[in-house]
């Protein structure tokens, strides 16, 4: 793409969050905006602001299904935002949601969204204050679109950088992988495990803020959103400069996940998850951070899955076959529409 | 819509900026996020922040076509979002940029798109400063929408607001009307007058700072999107419960646009700018106001257009013809995707 010819296309796969979506923003995006708070391409930005550290962050969300087991595209625009605010440590208060309809969509519809919204900025404790809606001609949208902005606030002390890894440090995530991907592909391809896999879509804020609380010294924390687990680690440990070692036998999978994703070809590791993050934590500091999280309702499974080590950036697997699988950044089976 | 039965459906003219638009707003969202930051409706929300007063709006635009005389939806989604700040009279700081995208949507038309943002950045003296990019299947969203959110600071001292509208106040206008409404819906036609045509979409923060500078009475500015004009004075008046009375003969309009508005059966009252505002002044400060208004590239042609007037929210046009035309919110005949 460094070479695009005219005529070179943005396939399904620049929006998957993998290793072109990555390539779509530094040959595009941040090529044209100089900006430093964008440039560490961190899930909020940080701003100057003579009061304090400011952080935004924006998302668009959408899934089809706008509906699904356990959320909604509403649900998921307020979690979505208010997550990536909060494993940048940053304290959310304020969204701004922008809605793109599509003529002839329900109004019932729409209000069954809203309603989940309020309910998700209500149990998240932020409050939308910015809106703007659009309806384009049938045909011009499938449906419905939201844009959510989060605004928050970094408390003083609260630091979280790749910067800050070292050999040694310990993986640690909330709990089970790969829900909310599959959930939503079970409902839009009608698969008869409907019903048995719901989507852990859920505000982090109040995890992560139990867990700053308790643990100040957390390196970094990240979503396991679009790519999945797998996605996020691999990122990590490009921008650390760092390997990551993860053992697969520690890596919490539900039966039905697993069987159904083994289904339809999919790993469970790159699968989105939308209230699952990971923290890295200073070895010594590990089973604190390992009670606080199973303390909180939204972290009773929380595991540690595995350790950084000195490296340039790869991620190994330990199978539960003794072997060692590399992981890398999802690329190809783009799976669209999922958040 | 108060008490809508099941089946409702979302119509054009629920997002055409008019009287549908507000009812959607005011029945929907507002009743479902009760966030006083919200609840003015203002173009920008203003958030508390121990460090001063914090200004933030978001728009998506999914304009068609993408290009058009005088702009695109890149240059179109900065400013628009760069005008709500100023227009609330904060000093644009910050944007987040959100692309939703169809696949196959040829690169160099985003990379179009992106350098275009990144000139009216520059203009505008912001950054980008956080996004999000999501690709949809073919036929699914029509080529490229973009979401941007403005985070701006508001100045000690400066407070317009509804509340200070008064009988006698001017109301000024930046120049010539209609331009951007008919500068998109000619590319879109393919109308032979394409070309002579020019939208008018511009970043107005330097002219309405400089307004600020020397008038800081200015009572309330309001840019002229969606709805044009006389929708965007009739909503202040129902805001401020005052009249407002236009002259006819003051409002200017080019005659090329006069005369393809004639042909579309448009009024260029009703017809969206991207680069025009109104200003409402103390009549003492009025001629201060215009002479800072004109001095500015972007205010040549600043006028008068009429005055306020004690009331309950009618908004007069005295016609050329020397009769009174009473003018309402935009309803019906929406003009979708205009920005």
């Amino acid at each position: 793409m460094i070479n695009h010819p005219d005529g070179q296309v943005i396939l399904l796969a620049h929006g998957d969050g993998g290793a072109l979506s990555r390539e779509l923003v530094e040959q595009v995006f941040l090529r044209h905006f100089k900006s430093e708070p964008l440039l560490p391409l961190a899930d909020a930005a940080l701003l100057d602001d003579s009061g304090g550290r400011l952080a935004l962050t924006t998302d668009s969300f959408v899934v089809d299904p706008l509906f699904f087991n356990g959320g909604d595209i509403g649900k998921l625009a307020v979690c979505g935002t208010v997550n990536d605010l909060a494993v940048s440590g940053a304290v959310p208060r304020y969204l701004a949601a922008s809605f793109m309809i599509e003529e002839g969509l329900p109004l019932a519809t729409l209000e069954r969204v809203a309603a989940s919204m309020a309910a998700a900025c209500a149990e998240a404790g932020v409050q939308v204050a910015a809106g703007d809606t659009k309806v384009v001609q049938r045909g011009h949208l499938d449906k419905l679109f939201i844009t959510t902005t989060g605004v928050g606030w970094l408390p003083a002390g609260v630091e979280p950088g790749y910067h800050r890894l070292a050999a040694g440090d310990v993986v640690l995530i909330n709990g089970f992988l790969g829900d909310h991907g599959l959930a939503v592909l079970s409902r839009r391809h009608g698969l008869e495990l409907d019903g048995q896999i719901v989507s852990d879509c859920a505000p982090l804020n109040g995890i992560t803020g139990a867990l700053l609380a308790r643990c100040p010294g957390v390196k970094i924390m990240r979503d396991l959103t679009r790519g999945g687990l797998a996605t996020a680690v691999k990122e990590i440990a490009l921008a650390a400069g760092v390997d990551f070692r993860l053992e697969e036998e520690a890596l919490p999978v539900r039966d039905v996940v697993r069987g159904a994703a083994e289904m339809l070809g999919l790993d469970p590791l790159y699968l989105a998850n939308e209230g699952k993050f990971l923290a890295v934590v200073d070895a010594k500091e590990a089973q604190t951070a390992l009670d606080v999280l199973r303390e909180h309702p939204l972290g009773r499974r929380t595991c540690a899955i595995g350790r950084v080590e000195a490296g340039r950036g790869n991620v190994y697997l330990q199978t539960v076959m003794g072997g060692t699988r590399l992981l890398d950044l999802l690329a190809g089976e783009p799976l669209p529409r999922i958040c």
